[in-house]
C-alpha cells in the first residue's frame, strides 16, 4: 500500500489558505486521489477542543510559552488520531497550517525560543514534517483588510498587533528559505484562480501528479 | 523582602491531599504566614479551563504525551500567573500536585520517557521546584475506596485501572527517594489528624516555623 502525501498550507492572515487547500483536495481528488482536507489547530475532536481555548477570549489570555504547548497538544492529538492513520491508509492529507505556524507565530511573532519549539515537536510527533509545503505570502495590511471584509467575528490571531503579523511574515518567509526542497512561496495577491494554477504547476512538478 | 516556601503535595487518589492543603495552610496562617492553597491541574482560571480537558470525558480521549503537554500547558499558565507572582510577594505557596504528578501519572503510570517530561520542565518552567513535598501513601485499594465512599462523581483519573494506580505509586515513591532532599512520604492511612501532624512536624523541622 502505498503511504499518503501530507502536504501543508502556510502563511499570515488573509492569504486565502482555507480557500486552496479545498481546491488542491477537490483537484487531487479529480485525479483518483484519496484525499483529506484538515486544519490546525484542531482537525480532530480533542484538538478543535484546545482550538476553542487557543482562537477564542482575550489576546493576552495565554502567555507565549502556555500558547506553544496548547497547539502542540493539539497537533500531538491531531497526529495521532487524524493524520497518521490517514496517511498509512494511503490518503493524501492537505492541511491548513502545522509546525510552521507555530515557528512563525510563537517564536518569530511572540519571542519563544524557535529551537524549543523544533526540539518540541520532535519530542511530541517526532520526524512528522510536510512533504511539500505552500506558504501564501500576502502584504500584512491587505491579508488583514481581506479579513476585515470577510464580515463574521474575528478570532485571537486576527486581533493581534501589525507588530507581530509583520513578524510572523518575515518567519514565514525565512522558514521557506530554509527549507528550501519543502517549501515554496506563492503570491497570493491576486485571484484564487491564478494562486490555484500556481500550486497545481508545484504539486505536478514535486509529485508528478 | 521575603521570598516565600513552595510546598507541594503528592501521591495517588484518596491520599487527603486536598484536606492536608487545607489545614496546613490554615496553620501556616495562624503563625502568621501569608500563605496561598492552590492545586494542579488548575490554580488559574486558563488553567482551570485545561483542567475540564483533563478530569473530563473519557478515559482514552488523550494519549499520554497530549496529556503530558496540556498538563505543562497549564502549570506554565499557573506558575506564571499565581504561583511566581504570590512567591514574589512572599506568600507561601501550598499546591496540591504539581510535576511530581506528571512523571508518577504519565511517566511511570502510562509509560511517557521520564526523561522528556523533565526537559518539558526545565523548558516551560525553568528552575521551579518546591522547596517542600510531602507525598500521602496510601494502599491503592484503601484509595480508591475513600473515593467511592466519598459520593460526588469521580474524574478520568480516579477511573483509570489498578495497574496505572500501582505503577503511579511506586513512581511517588521512587521520586521521593530520588529527591530525599526535598520529599518526605508521609503514611496516610490514618487519621486527618495524624497525618497533619507528621506534616506540621515535617515543616517546622524544615523551616524552623
Amino acid at each position: 500500500m502505498t503511504h499518503g502525501r501530507f502536504i501543508s498550507f502556510e502563511g499570515g492572515e488573509g492569504g486565502g489558505k482555507s480557500t486552496q487547500v479545498r481546491r488542491l483536495t477537490e483537484a487531487l481528488e479529480d485525479k483518483g486521489i484519496p484525499c483529506l482536507a484538515t486544519r490546525e489547530p484542531g482537525g480532530s475532536p480533542g484538538a478543535e477542543s484546545i482550538r476553542e481555548l487557543l482562537v477564542r477570549g482575550e489576546i493576552g489570555r495565554w502567555d507565549p510559552m502556555t500558547e506553544t504547548l496548547l497547539h502542540f497538544a493539539a497537533r500531538r492529538d491531531h497526529v495521532a488520531t487524524v493524520i497518521e492513520p490517514a496517511l498509512g491508509e494511503g490518503t493524501w492529507v492537505v492541511c491548513d497550517r502545522y509546525t510552521d505556524s507555530t515557528i512563525a507565530y510563537q517564536g518569530y511573532g511572540q519571542g519563544v525560543d524557535i529551537s524549543i519549539i523544533e526540539d518540541m515537536h520532535r519530542k511530541t510527533v517526532g520526524n512528522l514534517w510536510p512533504d511539500a509545503t505552500i506558504v501564501l505570502d500576502i502584504a500584512v495590511f491587505q491579508g488583514l483588510d481581506r479579513i476585515a471584509n470577510r464580515g463574521n467575528g474575528r478570532h485571537r490571531y486576527e486581533e493581534m498587533g501589525i507588530d507581530f503579523h509583520e513578524r510572523s511574515r518575515e518567519g514565514f518567509l525565512e522558514i521557506a528559505k530554509r527549507n528550501g526542497e519543502r517549501c515554496v512561496v506563492v503570491d497570493a495577491d491576486r485571484s484564487a484562480d491564478s494562486v490555484h494554477d500556481a500550486v497545481m504547476t508545484f504539486i505536478a512538478r514535486r509529485f508528478g501528479v
